[in-house]
């Protein structure tokens, strides 16, 4: 997809270069804002990450599946030497890391296609939109080339809204006001005497100091508010307007702003996570291009595996993979359903994990209206609606038009959002949203696209819960003869592509050790 | 200083292009990193921001000072039909607003100029850094089509380091162990009846419900730490290995790492932040293009300025330039030295706020080892040394060089610092980085290059703090006949280029009032 409308462009360039030269390629270029002198370079070289395969295989290897993990294994056995063969059911690779553009086309299982009518530049991660720093998504990026940019994951600017409001606060605002009370509240105590018997007073007085600057307190320990709310008007030549003062400490303890406030608390959503520059499939595109295009067969639905005394049948309906290996690398509930001779035990443990609805709609606007409005650049609103959050886009800051998530959900208000049709959902998220930004944001809509994964052909879930991590997590983790299994499912890291990584080169590393110990 | 670097590449690439053809220029942008399919467009159209005045006016107007606020003036007044001329002293324009790339000579009061040995994408923002959401300089970036991206102001994998410490922590562990500590506190007090006398029971479940998430408490409210801390080894396959146990409250409390933890709680301070992609000085080159190089005379210091009965004149070594009104937009200590004719008061006045003194050392090295191996992707270590703060680079992610900000201080370690030449500055900067980073802190580094503020030529202070907002400062929001004053000074947003733009614009406002009223 990002071929297609790269193509469009560059054959566009190619011929303004052929008629006029490079003086008339560089206007045009700058034109659509290609130019070297209209943007630096973000050029990211290759660069090894710190995981290889140490020395040569020559075994052949099939992979069924071309989502991130089945590509990571067929790009990291390939550079050991490995002969791959990837097989992809659907007609597209990346699996749930996927980047719709405008005229992509997106199926659904007992659902009507929808197409994405999205402009120029516009995009909707429809899947994963964030990597952690400390994930290993980021090493492939930096080996494979990928440039990367901020994801905003939390934003001052951003609202939080929750049912019994009245109007949305930004999250700035509920933030300072939770945590002005509570230190007021701890920093009293403390003056009155309650922590006598577990702290020193000298530990008593650290406290104090820092609840102070925590909360914003006064000189009688008493939040009243603070510059840290926001302003009515920001302070420029006079010193701002502030906002109507803070609610009481009951009402914004029942406001319930809590789970907000704290949402990016934990280590996989802190500050600041990232994106591939351009979507996504950034990561997908270039794995293919390691790989080899002539190694996948896309459309290509698995209909059997089977161990033979020395190697593996992948059977599919134009015919059978014969291999010394297979790595099946797709959702476990599908391959339960597979026929194969891996064993009664193995199906057992394969429908152990439960699949987990999730839910995203991509709503494209003709202008940013909540940057040139509710000057909120990036981030997440939070809510306790059933659309959850708004994302707002990380990208195109100041652009003519621009797309916001206007759902993401799981479970059931995923199961509640997929049983609708693209239009019935579009017009519920839209209802919601509106209790936020109000008319403008059914209004002004242009186009919208809706995903609900667990109605994805071929894929058919969000993700997996695993009941316990015991048993059937770890007997999946060894081969069924010469079958291995791989995914995000398989590790601690689900619904992150880095897991589907990390399970890759759990998956690749014990292939090439056997083959190594056998040869 | 842009325009030269991008003239080298785009040399080379119009060479290829005139001696291959479109094609071979492709693949050499590809190698360069410049080809649309490398990177998707981030063009920024210009788009109309709020402010503009309203008619048009015809007088002319000499402005002294080419920094943000005078460009601001220049240009808002350009846009309305003034006949503009703007005097800079030295031999650049942007004043504070200053990027220093490869070859960039630094020139230093009563101290030898340095010149950056930086390579090629590699960038220092000397000046200002970072821009907030709600500021007016986002909406100059926007109506002058300058391309943002994030800046990281809060990363919860910079460390924090204070000088009892004998290894520094990571943000997120400070901040997961003191809001751990403080929740438990706040828990247990409340549970023992601490608040019974503040709080209904219903308020009590409610706040114990936030302080179990907010401080992720164990059942019994107590703090042991948790995965918020990050890991010794993240969870993959397994779900990773944690670090060492919290320290205990008395330990968490001494260690002083509360002022680090609320750095950003601030209305300027925020995240997200923002930068222009390729350089602070994206504005300034801007700012210049719309009001026309012809318009600026640098190396022109002034040396007087007298309002007359029918104008102004501002003389220069060179001559003088009568005008019907002028803008003094320069700083403060250094129009008060000035012979001019605006009276005593006046100068009194415009002595009265206090040049601070504020450094910044920009540190080059040849591999990015904080995202490699610290795993730390832009972003700000807080410490309590004299560096006061280490800045990761928000650009340029996985490139094979990079620049750190070595320090950014102000007041007495400001000063400190610039009494030292620039290899003691550097020595002295790096002796501290090393307490975070170790030894390739100093093994490692390429080049640095280090600014003094109150030593720059025609700048002579970091910004300036005034003892009170009454008096001097309302007397000069007045002109002083036919003399307006504008610069961040004049505002609440001092340090800040929106408030140099705030007070441009509040400058341009009076005079086209003024030249409208009396047309």
């Amino acid at each position: 997809m990002t071929e297609r409308r790269t193509m469009t462009r560059r054959a566009l360039l190619v011929g303004v270069g052929a008629a006029g030269g490079a003086g008339a390629m560089f206007a045009a270029m700058g034109a659509l804002g290609l130019a070297p002198d209209s943007q630096p370079s973000d050029y990211v070289p290759p660069q090894p990450s710190d995981f290889s395969l140490k020395g040569k295989g020559a075994a052949k290897v099939v992979i069924i599946g071309a989502g991130v993990a089945g590509l990571t294994c067929a790009y990291e056995l390939g550079k050991a030497g490995y002969d791959c063969t990837v097989l992809e059911a659907a007609d597209r690779v990346g699996g749930r890391n996927l980047t719709l553009r405008g005229g992509d086309r997106l199926p659904e299982k007992d659902g009507p296609d929808q197409t994405a009518g999205f402009g120029e530049g516009v995009y909707f991660n429809a899947g994963p939109g964030r990597i952690a720093q400390w994930m290993i998504a980021m090493d492939y990026c930096r080996e494979l080339g990928v440039p990367l940019e901020v994801f905003v994951n939390n934003n001052a600017s951003a609202y939080v809204y929750t049912r019994g409001m009245k109007a949305p606060v930004r999250a700035r605002t509920a933030r300072a006001d939770l945590y002005g009370y509570i230190a007021e509240l701890l920093a009293k105590a403390s003056h009155a005497g309650a922590l006598n018997r577990r702290l020193t007073a000298e530990d008593r007085e650290r406290l104090s100091e820092f609840l102070r600057r925590f909360g914003d307190l006064g000189p009688d320990l008493s939040y009243r508010g603070s510059g840290r709310r926001g302003f009515a008007t920001y302070p420029a030549i006079g010193d701002g307007v502030p906002l109507d003062p803070p609610a009481s400490l009951a009402e914004v303890l029942s406001a319930g702003t809590g789970r907000a406030i704290t949402m990016d608390f934990g280590f996989e959503q802190a500050a600041p996570m990232f994106q591939p520059v351009g979507g996504m499939d950034a990561i997908v595109t270039a794995l293919v291009r390691a790989v080899g295009h002539d190694r996948i067969r896309t459309g290509t639905p698995v209909t059997g595996i089977r161990n033979l005394p020395d190697g593996v049948e992948v059977t599919h309906p134009g015919g059978a993979v014969r291999a010394d290996y297979c790595v099946a690398a797709l959702p476990p509930h599908l391959l339960a359903r597979l026929p194969h001779n891996l064993g009664a035990q193995v199906t057992a443990a394969l429908r152990t994990p439960v699949p987990v609805a999730a839910g995203k709609i991509g709503l494209e606007y003709g202008r940013r209206w909540w940057e040139t409005e509710d000057r909120i650049y990036g981030g997440v609103t939070e809510t306790d609606l059933d659309i959850t959050h708004i994302w707002y886009p990380s990208y195109g800051y100041h652009a003519q038009s621009g797309l916001l998530v206007g759902y993401y959900n799981t479970e059931k208000e995923a199961e509640l959002y997929g049983r609708l049709s693209p239009a019935e959902r579009r017009s519920r998220a839209l209802t919601q949203g509106k209790k936020i930004h109000g008319e403008k944001y059914r209004a002004e809509l242009r186009s919208s696209v809706s995903i609900a994964w667990h109605r994805q052909p071929h894929i058919e879930g969000g993700w997996v819960r695993w009941p316990s991590y015991e048993g059937a997590f770890t007997l999946l983790q060894r081969p069924a003869g010469r079958v291995y299994f791989a995914g995000d499912w398989l590790t601690h890291l689900i619904a992150w592509q880095a897991g589907a990584m990390e399970s890759a080169r759990k998956a690749v590393t014990a292939i090439h050790e056997r083959v190594l110990s056998t040869s």
